[in-house]
């Protein structure tokens, strides 16, 4: 949350924030410092327990007062802006001389940490500049003060993400509605007139995340049969959709406030055969055995632990093997970790896995998201996107997991 | 041109270029080194005159193949990465190591650049990590070495950022199709059975795009009357759409590849009044004097001027009155300036505006979008996305520029 900024900074022993960028698109500690979106970016600056200020364009002026976690709002013409960029010709040598101004002015003496995502050469250039005029400039390495902050979603974040969520599972509700409604035709599966194919639902799915204001920066996996089999293939486009073929769907989307949702289904059109029923009752039985475990004070690595138990019980192989059993990898079975933290950004702290000792905190929003891969057969994938509470969790989305659509 | 990377590196006194991020998403520079979207990102190393070699994760390795510019590919597994991550416990203690590792064997030993964005203090901290182990990394200031490669687009590019804009082109003619075929049904303005909204043209322009494989991740600007008269307002949900006003649409969509397009028409739907026309006329003939005007070898600051020439001899106010004239600021007439380079980003270079006194050279492409905004009242932009050649000036799209759709 916003307010743990303060108790990660003097863990640190930092003085003072500077969050600066050219936008806020893209960059998620500079948008959840900042509170919103700002299309010409801004810099943040926060003096450790005092009020951040914020500086942006006169044009953003408006939209940051209405929008900002702060109340100090200020624009760079303010700050001398202009006349700065007159002298020196160059914007990024006037940025140096305003921060380094701001910075006395706020009376930050000690460390200072510039955070938000801007060019590596530019950003070692902007440090050497500030630490040439007496900024002490400190670099970190993760986690960071901005994501440790993050973990922890405060109300208007966790209602944010379950608005996304609900869209989200509307779109995946919808998609599976059309294909168990899909009709044969000279042997093959039609969807609105169209030959089923991947691309087609793809190309559908996207349009439905648009009617929802969502877009899938990073894609959509929709992956049949040996493909879904490969959980990084994302599906391929011409290949046609056909009955009684594991599918997995697996959507990622984020609204324009920046925060991303995470949701995958694994169906069959039709009826399953046994093989794929024993699959899908081992991941489905991993994810509720673990989404029972979960909770605040609970150990991140324990769920991860619990997942590898039900699904070797069930005959498949984990990547625990290669953890504690000294194999070199694993191409067969639950292949990856159980999940991810989710907010402003699709991968985040705190991660489910092997490892990480961490313990879960009330607020946080992972993923739980066990899977089983045959390689050239199939693969199932069942995923859903919680918030951690002091007694469990609680859904952010409600999507029915059934293996067939008939 | 990737081609310009040893040009750029040796006028600066580069040995070495390090490109580096967890995601080619959102980053243009490493999208354009590396040659394409790589979902775990990428390691890049280039010694100067020499070919680039790119570390990708084993999962990202036979995409990187296929895809990438060079042929020199190889896993980050083969670097003794998950050794390191064993000795070293945290990936951003890892990088440092096998970065110095890869530099020594490309035998890079002068100054080295890093590039890409990435968390300012992880970077901060990534370049103090790398000079302990005596890597010489500098800054640099924009333009960096690869802004200006990035400047002159090769034929790939080209053909990329001409499909982009002939599916832009698309979908704004059949919204223009749909506002002139919309009927009025007591009093209101009916699109697909639904009064017509900024909002409702919105979410059909934004499924249209969908439709078409482009997102617009900085959204679209469809504004009328008063709310077009400003250049930054994207227009308001709720407002309906009426007949006789001028309506701004500038629509700056990007595909999965990273190229964006950009483009503007304005229009009234049934019969414009004579100011409309006026305006109209005014900055239509400001657009055709600057695209007459470029070519390779003609001055940036130059295309500014004619198009204030045009605008102030029509009567209305330019913005050449602050940075010849010695006015504070200019809020209504031509407020912004002509234009801006178009490719893995929506503004680069080169910038067609004052001060700028760079030559235009060939297989750039910019932004032609001269506007007239009268507050209070309503705002004509009209703007397309050309290519410069040797000869003038090649249409990227095309879309008809008619004020009247009646």
């Amino acid at each position: 949350m916003i307010d743990d900024l303060d108790s990660e900074m003097r863990a640190r022993g930092i003085s003072g924030l500077v969050g600066f960028g050219e936008t806020t698109l893209a960059d998620p500690d500079l948008t959840y410092a900042v509170g919103g979106a700002l299309t010409r970016g801004s810099a943040y600056f926060k003096h450790v327990g005092k009020q951040a200020l914020l500086l942006v364009s006169s044009l953003d002026f408006a939209s940051a007062k209405k929008h900002s976690r702060t109340n100090r709002v200020e624009t760079y013409s303010q700050w001398g802006y202009e006349k700065l960029l007159k002298k020196y010709g160059n914007r990024d040598q006037v940025f140096p001389h305003l921060i380094s101004q701001v910075l006395r002015k706020e009376r930050v003496r000690g460390n200072v940490v510039l955070f938000g995502r801007y060019d590596l050469t530019r950003g070692i250039q902007l440090a050497a500049s500030l630490r040439k005029v007496g900024v002490k400039v400190v670099g970190q390495r993760s986690p960071t003060v901005l994501e440790a902050a993050r973990e922890r979603k405060d109300n208007r974040e966790l209602e944010e993400i379950r608005r996304v969520g609900e869209r989200t599972a509307k779109v995946v509700t919808e998609v599976m509605g059309l294909l168990h409604n899909a009709k044969e035709r000279r042997g093959r599966l039609m969807i609105e007139k169209k030959s089923a194919t991947i691309g087609l639902m793809k190309s559908i799915i996207q349009s439905k995340l648009a009617g929802m204001g969502l877009i899938a920066p990073e894609g959509t996996i929709f992956a049949i049969g040996p493909s879904g089999a490969d959980p990084h293939n994302v599906g391929v486009p011409d290949e046609r959709i056909r009955k009684g073929r594991l599918i997995v769907f697996d959507i990622f989307p984020q609204a324009e406030s920046g925060y991303w949702f995470d949701l995958t289904r694994t169906f069959v059109i039709g009826r399953a055969n046994d093989k794929d029923r024993r699959i899908f009752a081992a991941v489905e039985d991993a994810q509720t055995s673990c989404l029972d475990y979960l909770k605040a004070g609970q150990k991140c690595e324990t769920a991860m632990e619990l997942a590898c138990n039900v699904i070797e019980r069930a005959g498949y192989h984990t990547v625990r093997e290669v953890y504690t059993g000294g194999a070199k990898s694993v191409s067969s079975g639950f292949t990856h970790a159980l999940g991810h933290g989710v907010g402003l950004t699709i991968g985040e702290r705190p991660y489910l896995g092997f490892m990480n000792r961490d313990l879960l905190r009330e607020r946080q929003v992972v993923t739980v998201e066990p899977g089983v891969y045959l390689p050239g057969y199939g693969g199932v994938r069942i995923e859903d996107t919680v918030q951690i509470t002091s007694k469990g969790i609680e859904h952010l989305a409600h999507v029915e997991k059934e293996l067939e659509l008939s």
